[in-house]
């Protein structure tokens, strides 16, 4: 089910305002219509189940969200090759990813169908009960990274493009940075395919607010980078 | 191929002196004899193939360390079903361990033979390379879980017990209190079986100098928690 964060002050009661460009990554983007559920989750722990309506969305329950994080992660991954995004859905899940946003980028050898979709959730929804978490991640269907990146500012979220020798600073010291004076609300993180992210795409996420990390000095395979990113956030934000 | 912290002090010239809980823990536990190899770390970046001599260890060469961690990490892990630890030591050399102690716990549904510890050994060289590490992590042989926590106190280092549903304090609240001001040299992370460590394992692990930590609000598989530990600690030390 997808998940928007939103600023507590747009709850009034049973009713919740969505700002333009929430409505319009709700009805445009994920074509949502009326009647359609989703969870709004205020970042300070409050999660509930909502309806969309035609001026905004009403509470339909509260969602015991004692097992999720007090940052929405989101996973953008460069769908690696084989069956290796079943991994990513499985252990991201079990980690407390938000969603998940698979991208064909230059280097992606997989051409995914709408099976393997199904599968992911499949997956997600298994790793979730085993995980005990109370919300199932999402799992957008699969774009390409071009226009992903271009769609991503709808979710307001700091933005990391992961890439190996290039000497950006880490992922652990750019976030321990901001603490522990300020929590974001939501965190995205884009890791790249088997070869990386050519050079065209790192100016183009660039362009686009994204800034570059390092996971470390070794050289990850595009299954591990991903999980050990989240990691990582969910270890740093966790307490 | 075994890898010695040493104090600095320890160094002289080509000449690394032994202290007497390391003479042991290489002559008897690991059984080296004179001429066999190892690796000595200062923890300070430097890092030398020596070889065990009659009166301490002689230096051969330096080895060029640079995609190895500042701190030696030494994963403890109670060996999971089926081919479950194939992953763990390939994520988990991937991401920088310096040793796995695979351990036989009382909830340890595994009995591996001899060719199980051949395979981690060939799957730790593959991914070694494949990360570009430096150095390849040792896989001790199998042993069980009460001989393993009375030998590591020769380990000098910090010993973390993962449990679940336990309060225990998070891992990386744990380790973000001792910095900027203290980095450690050497941590252990110890993570249980599918069904968790036992009451009576958790006493003992305490009584031994373990510290109880928490990975999280969710459940992690036997596989995943591990993994998440790891890469939590080299994104937090490998900056």
């Amino acid at each position: 089910m997808y998940r928007l964060v939103i600023e507590p002050h747009q709850q009034q009661g049973r009713h919740i305002s969505l700002l333009s460009d929430q409505e319009h990554y709700l009805r445009r983007v994920l074509r949502l219509t009326i009647g359609d559920r989703f969870i709004a989750f205020n970042g300070k722990g409050s999660c509930w189940l909502v309806e969309l309506t035609a001026t905004g969305a009403e509470i339909l329950e509260a969602v015991l969200s004692d097992g999720e994080l007090s940052v929405a992660v989101t996973l953008m991954v460069a769908l690696p090759k084989g069956n290796g995004f079943d991994q990513i859905v499985r252990f991201g899940t079990e980690l407390g990813v938000s969603q998940f946003i698979p991208v064909i980028s230059e280097r992606t050898l997989l051409k995914p169908g709408e099976n393997k979709l199904k599968r992911w959730r499949k997956i997600a929804i298994e790793a979730a009960e085993q995980s005990e978490r109370a919300i199932l991640p999402y799992i957008f269907p699969p774009i390409p990274f071009n226009q992903a990146i271009t769609e991503i500012s709808n979710l307001k979220a700091d933005c990391y493009l992961a890439v190996a020798r290039k000497n950006a600073p880490s992922l652990g010291e750019k976030i321990q940075k901001t603490l522990p004076s300020s929590s974001p609300q939501h965190i995205l993180i884009a890791t790249g395919p088997e070869g990386g992210w050519t050079e065209g795409e790192i100016e183009k996420a660039i362009a686009h607010g994204f800034q570059l990390i390092s996971l470390g000095k070794r050289i990850l395979r595009a299954i591990t980078a991903p999980i050990m990113a989240v990691s990582l956030i969910v270890g740093i934000y966790d307490n």
